[in-house]
């Protein structure tokens, strides 16, 4: 345990790298993976019915014994008090909340000794974290995969931002995949980097395939953020993606974007692999993906980047 | 001059901060505040007659004599045969251009000792342009203010992907502010740093003061990038541009658009301090300012929180 950075003391992993909780793709493979690499895993509970998540969880135990893993809960999920259980029945150390309110749950986690860090993409909303009591805050910025803020502010702009005002740690999100990306973030004020697109092109990740091959294949500008008047969310520009677009631009309104959108979408795309007609969440930064890495090789990686940039010079959070 | 970083010894510059070239806000007394500061500053073309932009060359001469500096030049300006005569005829020893084809005029320029910097925002036309034979690029993201390409890649995700395909160095634009947003963008691969915003909020900025005290005013979420279907452009949110959001998500064709937004709006706004219908283009990181701070002092401050970050720690690129 890296002691000399406040996310690596508060969470007891080595590098100060945690592996984003993502729908349909961050299972315990992956999680287990991240945290044997003294990392941080998180299963991504958005995509979990209650049992899943339950197995889930005890597979992380076995395959990751002793290391610290977390589980991401979407706060607007509709099985979140059945999740919120597992997770103190089955002493889940740490608690990654998003899309809620952090009022609802900090308290009760942290009364079972868990560990709570929210996701935030505002100022405004990581001070209402923070006066949630929170153990530290996720920064997310405008090129992060998935659900996203509606004022589209960038990883730059955000995280220095989020640092300034609040006091807990800065986890910044969004963009980030290699050691230069990390430590430009931290050099902005973050004290750890949580790393999505980058993870869901491992083998470990539960992604199909085929979502993972597009993934790498994805170039420069194959990615935007859609569907802004239903839930932000940012999509690869597959022909569904296409068609919300379209449909935009054509005026849809809410419902009929709802309508459009239907259910079981992301299952579809990034579980089943159904590249047409599914919906496929990445960041940005898939364009600079170039091949399905192991997920220890990531970690290992960036570590190896970090310190060969000169990252340890720096001292304190830097120094791992 | 420093010569341990590229940008700084090709344009003989002591410090790798570069003042961007702004309409109505960039003429030469903020131009020769930051050359005399041992930054590059720019003189904004884009807004200016061809006598204007001759007056404002010859002032930066006489008020920073023997400094560098340079002009920008939107290549789809009218006016730019006879802007770019006078750039040859006055001697100025670099361009930035930005806003059409890097073939037309480097040549041009490069064969009467001008030294030429394209603006880019996608790596595709940064190879356009080092294949045109330019000096370097600036890689300019999403959360930067005025024009803007279409893929609204960030900075975080621009800067990497273009240090990796251009030989030629490059400078990062999109959300630069301070010290560590500065190192963050050197991190990613930049060599230096072209900061818009924080200098229109800076008495030697042209901006109407009116519009510097919006700037300054302005919090998370108060821009975006709207107009894109006639040409990206970020827009504080004014009344002028509540009216062109409420028009796009009512569906306006691209000639409703280009009427609303008619002419002489970007002068209205930034430089006659129109604050309801004028057009006021600035960045995301407009956020972050405090207050106007003179363009000397920007240069100075930003020096040294680089340095007290650590940034010469890292050696090379890092040594100012």
């Amino acid at each position: 345990m890296n002691t000399s950075n406040r996310v690596c003391a508060l969470l007891g992993i080595d590098f100060p790298i945690i592996q984003a909780g993502m729908v349909w793709c961050s299972g315990w493979e992956l999680a287990s993976a991240v945290s044997n690499a003294g990392g941080l895993g998180i299963l991504g509970a958005g995509s979990m019915y209650p049992q899943v998540l339950r197995d889930h969880i005890t597979k992380v135990q076995a395959a990751a014994p002793g290391k610290p893993f977390a589980v991401n809960v979407p706060l607007l999920y509709p099985a979140v008090e059945e999740h919120m259980q597992s997770i103190v029945d089955l002493g889940v150390p740490v608690v990654f909340t998003s899309a809620g309110n952090p009022n609802t749950w900090t308290s009760h986690l942290k009364s079972h000794g868990v560990k709570v860090i929210h996701v935030v993409s505002s100022v405004k909303f990581a001070l209402k974290a923070e006066q949630a009591g929170v153990d530290a805050v996720v920064a997310e910025g405008f090129e992060a995969g998935g659900h996203n803020g509606r004022e589209e502010t960038t990883t730059m702009c955000l995280v220095p931002a989020v640092a300034d005002a609040c006091k807990v740690p800065v986890i910044a999100a969004g963009g980030l995949h290699d050691g230069r990306s990390v430590l430009a973030a931290m050099m902005l004020g973050a004290e750890a980097a949580q790393i999505g697109s980058r993870f869901v092109a491992t083998p470990e990740s539960s992604a199909h395939l085929a979502f993972k091959e597009a993934v790498v294949a994805a170039g420069e500008g194959a990615t935007s953020l859609e569907l802004k008047s239903v839930t932000p969310v940012r999509l690869l520009h597959n022909d569904f993606a296409k068609e919300v677009i379209a449909a935009q631009q054509a005026g849809a309104t809410v419902e009929a974007l709802r309508e459009l959108l239907g259910r079981g979408r992301a299952k579809k795309g990034m579980f089943e692999g159904d590249l047409v007609a599914g919906e496929l969440e990445i960041g940005q930064v898939a364009a600079m993906l170039t091949s399905i890495e192991p997920a220890a090789d990531v970690v290992g990686r960036i570590v190896a980047e970090c310190r060969s940039l000169g990252g340890p010079s720096l001292g304190g959070r830097f120094s791992f």
